[in-house]
């Protein structure tokens, strides 16, 4: 029996929708939960209570960033990461992978790992399934993902493949790697490229190997959004009920809903923190660019429906006026805005997925209504699944 | 009988240094106070909890900023600058005018006023005193500062005597231009540049037109730290005890407390904000540069003393991550750690000059402490005042 210190319980289905709850060593996740990404150890622009405040549970935290500035060792000594950025939830770091392989010709991988040139310093680094374990066991986290080989779209099958099988066996050599399963769980990544074949046979071969957690991965990655839904929608059947299943880096509230109701339980993506600090903003009568002269007199809150602290604070013609002057409080704010949005819209979901089928449907169409832009007329048509 | 919506009461004494409450319509101030900065109507990468959360009781913004972005017309039918930044307590405003003569050759002023070239869109504007006041009442502020004529240091005694004289005859325009006597104060400035006989002729002048408070000004303009406390020594005696004394621009601590023990009442500067921005802190065991490689494993809070959230939540190491790796967290944390440092100050002094004078030398003597880098050793002599 393997030391476990993740597990997670079903609560409701929907569907193939469902709610659950993520026990990890520093908490429990309601799921489908959302996780703002703090890349280099802080949510951008965001404190720790900011951060609870928008109702997040649980963060993601990049390896890769951590690793090379200010380095694992550092971290550890000072406590780990939880310490040293000061948040007592649980948090989720990355392989370092993904990052890596963003390199493209600054990274050159061999069956051990990975050789690349760290924008950071210009050294040469290299990364292997086992150090990946290594750091995140370091820094501490609740659960590290295991290192995959994250490759282009589009790309053919026999490379597909492959590249699928060296992703096997370096979530094995991460597996016996680890020594601390009691403090930090690791999740596997479901691959396959955009074959349904070899995605469907790559979740089987996971789920046989009864991991903490899974993740779908190698996504986003500049296919069509229908792909994206379609690979998704036929790896989960094949995952294990009772483990957590995670869709890596999505995305805009829509795709989230749409993912949850083929399954997912768990999402990361820097859009909500990004988009924030360019000005775009979420909200339930439609996408705002503060930026725009329109909202120069505006007395309205960004958002009439929203409860956090910006809504509650701020006219858009102040948070136009803090944006245009390059004030440091406009990436706070308006970050505040779109996590609490992220968080409540899951909130909603949560709830809707309790009532059933038809509640979630209800909800698919009105978040699809929030794509438009602000002031356009809603769509009377929905767009299909 | 002048209408009047401030009023000041001396409640505690020591030597030249006092204790008191500035009244104003958006609530009362303990003095000596300190105002931290808020340019374009945001103490920079703070929100108004946060500005709360220091301790600080008023805030000043900057009437020019304003005035030309977004415009002190468009803040009024917004319901005023409180309303727009969602700060309730209350506001100081400079009258524009140190801006405008900080712009040097693309300034021209004459008996009328200032015309000068905005940086902001390139345009010729003009400011005259009677503008000074329509701006600042637009924007519903609790204190308006006139329009004075700023000149450089060193000047000839001439050049001085006949700006000051402008000065005095622009003051009086500002006091004729006031339809808002019941909603927004108006402080006046003494001139004088460095001639001791100037700067008592102005303050007696000033002192018969019994204002609703008094500014020096003119100061921190280059000169000798010495020239500046004489001129604030030999000014102040001459103003009336019963309203309320103001330091413009000033400045480090150290400075603070003796300008206090000389007579003064009221300061801002941007030197906590600015310099916390560009990692400088003071602290209790001396001035911190938190980029300096020295705190990269350090697991202690900036000030062990402090009771800020920055020091009770995290270590300098993490702040220096924060820095270096250009998180827009770092400049909030360290924001609030300066602002909060320099409340405390404040804090002390008042219950110093509750005690009396030698409480008053002692923490006199303390704050010199603070000059120094950490970790230099503190000074045996102290400085003489």
């Amino acid at each position: 029996m393997a030391i476990r210190c993740s597990s997670f319980e079903e609560t409701a289905r929907a569907g193939q929708a469902r709610t659950g709850v993520l026990k990890l060593p520093h908490g429990n996740v309601q799921t489908p939960a959302f996780m703002p990404v703090g890349t280099a150890g802080s949510v951008k622009a965001l404190d720790p209570r900011d951060v609870t405040a928008t109702g997040a549970e649980i963060v993601l935290a990049n390896t890769y960033h951590l690793w090379v500035r200010p380095g694992h060792e550092q971290i550890e000594a000072l406590g780990g990461l939880h310490r040293f950025m000061n948040w007592d939830g649980p948090i989720l770091t990355d392989s370092g992978g993904f990052q890596v392989f963003s390199l493209k010709e600054f990274c050159k991988v061999s069956e051990d790992g990975v050789k690349f040139r760290s924008p950071v310093d210009g050294a040469w680094r290299f990364l292997s399934p086992e150090l990946a374990i290594e750091i995140q066991e370091a820094l501490g986290v609740d659960v590290a993902m295991v290192l995959d080989e994250c490759i282009e779209w589009p790309a053919d099958k026999e490379r597909v493949q492959r590249s699928t099988a060296r992703t096997t066996r370096w979530l094995k050599r991460c597996l016996d790697a680890r020594k601390k399963p009691e403090k930090t769980a690791v999740f596997g990544i479901v691959q396959g490229g955009f074959y349904a074949d070899c995605r469907i046979e790559h979740a089987q071969e996971l789920a046989e190997m009864d991991l903490d957690g899974y993740a779908v991965g190698g996504l986003s990655v500049g296919e069509p959004k229908d792909s994206l839904l379609e690979m998704v929608q036929v790896a989960t059947p094949h995952l294990p009920t009772k483990k957590v299943r995670y869709l890596m880096g999505v995305g805009y509230p829509w795709d989230i809903v749409e993912a949850v109701i083929r399954g997912i339980d768990l999402f990361d993506c820097v859009l909500p923190t990004r988009s924030a600090r360019f000005g775009g903003l979420f909200t339930e009568l439609g996408r705002i660019n503060i930026k725009h002269a329109r909202y120069k007199d505006d007395p309205e809150p960004l958002d009439p429906f929203c409860t956090c602290y910006t809504c509650r604070s701020f006219s858009r013609a102040y948070l136009r006026h803090l944006f245009i002057s390059g004030e440091a409080l406009a990436p706070r704010l308006l970050t505040l805005h779109n996590l609490t949005f992220y968080q409540r819209m899951l909130d909603r979901l949560r709830k809707a997925i309790e009532e059933g089928e038809e509640s979630v449907e209800l909800f698919r169409q009105e978040v699809w209504k929030w794509e438009r832009r602000f002031g356009e007329p809603a769509p009377v048509e929905q767009r299909s699944s």
